[in-house]
């Protein structure tokens, strides 16, 4: 902790950080870190849970352009769309017969609906996806499905990947099964009674069924129940509808460059939030970042200027259910062109990689951007950079060079789409740590003259 | 932990837990350590959450008494009695208007039944409960208090004490005040969005209001809401009721000893557990711990035969709303000498000072409990013991001796009354020190030939 201040008192002396020297500023006095702290205490906290196409989406919207304008944005405008929305309705779900209990669970997004006095049947446990896999078609008739897998914890969050299709593809799996609904682990590595929720891929025409996550202690308790070889049963009532041409939008405001007439670069994040927090890690933190950043930016021109590119922020909007946000950004910006393109959006842990697609041709810069990120314990990697969910459609449309300031995800998924997503999981310490790392990186980015060529 | 399972291993070397020296009970072939664990995994897996006064307790009581039988117990008896219980019904808050938010709440036992619609009001912040008390009577009609407070950790658990009275007494001078409704921080130590239950102590003749706790997050929320200064307004729901003469009961057995004629040695927990989680730590983990310890006091005497006194569990009903369970076993067995009382009801971390009620004349034989104890990582204490609800009212009558094994509070806090009491929450192997250490105990009490004079 005290080295990772001292680093960071470093890095700041080094971004001329001090306030004075923002003078253009609403809020000159405030520096970076304290932007962005500020930025997602109030965001979780006045405007809390805000799911995608719902009215407090349509909330933080408008609390996200007064608040841009605010901290000196420009250009900040709303840019609304619709899409289709999850609206929750009563979740609940209870073992009857044997070991009859309560088990704390929650509908994923796009859940088909049960009728309001729920449906009882059969409970047949499957160890993981490939054991569902594996079943009979239509032999589930009648029966309500349970998937297991044993998601751990990884630095980079790779586990996502594999366990996440117990979400987003095991329901489609029950359904070939012919199941009357589904019920799956969590797809989260915590040990608390809270259920993660999160999106399913149905597929073109198929009829959702009902479909939730119990946590991971309800899950151990079906997984020790089913071992005892006894039937289980289920009593579940999930009522969330889906709901076509929700209004939703995102929020875009810029700090203009030197040079306003070269292309920006795209600083993204999402506004929206599952419902079960307050999206202070999911993407709270995120948005804070990007912005905070930006402004902390603003003097890493010459001589403590602003820089020769335009900062462009996207906050975008129902980034949980699809990525509509990003997909609308690229319809409406697709034509303007980009410099490179950025994404906060995995927590608010300590940035411990950085990796870019920069063609060989733009090794010179990738060498700079290793070498500013050093002292914030910062290590350069072999993947390359993708963005996200937000910036992956004008990504695709214009080729965009990118980079990825990859945050430490052990914890991540303790907390990702759980009703434990809220401010105080996030360690002022290493947000602070993000903003300087953001920080660093623009400045690098923001004032490089010519074309960063991706491969 | 390395060290502890070294301890433990010399601990029951030296109390001869060898299982093939236990040849007259059922189950002789599992160690103590795995007859515990074993019980507060079957209890809280197959009956778990089992609310006093409710048919999952009655469950639980069927379970406990058939699994004592199993494990050698003899004279197994459940002992009925009613006793005044809360079923919970629909527990629901948000904020409407400014900050319009949901928050998790949780009613606390013996609240207020809000209509089926709910309430609405405004919600009037109070940082403690003193500030509550220094409102002026009648100052809160028609307004919902909210009441903050500040418990910390600590080892001895000694924060429950103070702040504990936020829950138990503050709704009582919510009514003072004229309040329609009172919420509070939950009295826990956690950042889960788990509210903490538990019982109001409601002064006679006073009508119950509606009272509910929320998460430490949630309150951490109201706290930041209402430095604003703008105006909170709490839509509020809690729907539970009241039952008078509820059926509860105890759940007794014995291991009888070597001279079935001297007074028993008592050995306490409780098996109700509220409803939210699945009573793993409280008090799951007690029953375990006693029920184990009993057993592997088996091989304590002469030539690692059974101990001269015989020990008696008590697995009390009905604990969380108000020791319903130990007054009814002192008012049935009120007239049966006993030898010693101790209860086990403090989580299942490990075991970390010892205290006794001895007078000067058993300095002798507290001295042989604290060498005996010395090896697993105990030490002495200066406390005077008091057993606890479920041996309170059988020692006050009796005027009883009594050791009190303190267990490590640090983090029970985190998890007592919430849905999180789960069984992941237990550590085996500080389940296993418990058990040697109550083992440790039981070997000399339960051999000690005079009686133990109390102070």
């Amino acid at each position: 902790m005290r080295s990772l201040t001292v680093r960071l008192s470093a890095a700041a002396a080094v971004l001329s950080l001090a306030p004075a020297m923002v003078p253009t500023l609403a809020h000159a006095a405030a520096p970076a870190p304290d932007v962005a702290w500020d930025l997602v205490r109030d965001l979780t906290t006045q405007v809390g849970p805000r799911p995608a196409g719902s009215p407090a989406e349509a909330r933080a919207r408008e609390w996200a352009a007064a608040r841009l304008k605010q901290l000196g944005f420009q250009n900040v405008a709303i840019e609304p769309f619709t899409m289709r929305a999850y609206r929750r309705g009563i979740d609940k779900a209870e073992l009857v017969g044997f070991a009859a209990q309560p088990l704390a669970i929650t509908a994923l997004g796009y859940s088909g609906a049960t009728p309001e006095a729920g449906i009882t049947a059969p409970l047949v446990y499957f160890p993981s996806l490939a054991a569902l896999e594996a079943a009979p078609d239509g032999s589930l008739a009648g029966k309500i499905a349970f998937i297991d897998h044993a998601m751990a914890p990884t630095q980079d969050g790779s586990g996502y990947g594999p366990y996440g299709n117990v979400r987003r593809q095991g329901p489609g799996v029950a359904v070939a099964k012919g199941a009357l609904a589904v019920v799956i682990r969590s797809v989260g590595t915590d040990k608390h009674r809270n259920p993660h929720t999160g999106v399913i891929s149905w597929a073109n025409g198929v009829k959702p069924i009902p479909a939730g996550a119990v946590s991971n202690p309800d899950a151990d308790q079906l997984e020790r129940l089913a071992a005892t070889g006894q039937p289980l049963k289920l009593h579940l009532t999930l009522t969330g509808q889906i709901i076509d041409n929700a209004p939703s939008g995102n929020v875009v405001g810029e700090l203009p460059g030197r040079d306003p007439s070269l292309p920006p670069v795209l600083v993204a994040c999402h506004l929206d939030s599952w419902d079960l927090g307050t999206g202070a890690i999911d993407d709270g933190a995120g948005c804070a970042i990007v912005a905070g950043a930006a402004l902390g930016a603003q003097t890493s021109g010459p001589d403590g200027g602003k820089p020769l590119r335009t900062i462009r922020v996207l906050f975008a909007g129902s980034e949980e259910v699809g990525g509509f946000g990003g997909e609308a950004y690229a319809q409406k910006h697709g034509k303007e062109p980009h410099a490179l393109a950025m994404e906060s959006d995995f927590g608010a842990d300590r940035v411990w990689r950085v990796i870019t697609n920069f063609a060989p041709s733009a090794d010179a810069v990738k060498a700079r951007l290793v070498a500013a990120l050093n002292p914030l314990g910062v290590v350069p990697g072999d993947g390359t950079a993708n963005g996200g969910e937000d910036v992956g459609a004008i990504i695709a449309a214009q080729k965009l060079p990118v980079v990825d300031l990859n945050q430490d995800g052990t914890h991540y998924f303790d907390l990702h789409h759980t009703p434990d997503d809220t401010l105080d999981k996030i360690d002022p310490a290493t947000l602070a740590q993000n903003v300087a790392a953001w920080q660093s990186t623009l400045a690098i980015v923001a004032n490089e003259p010519g074309p960063i060529a991706a491969r």
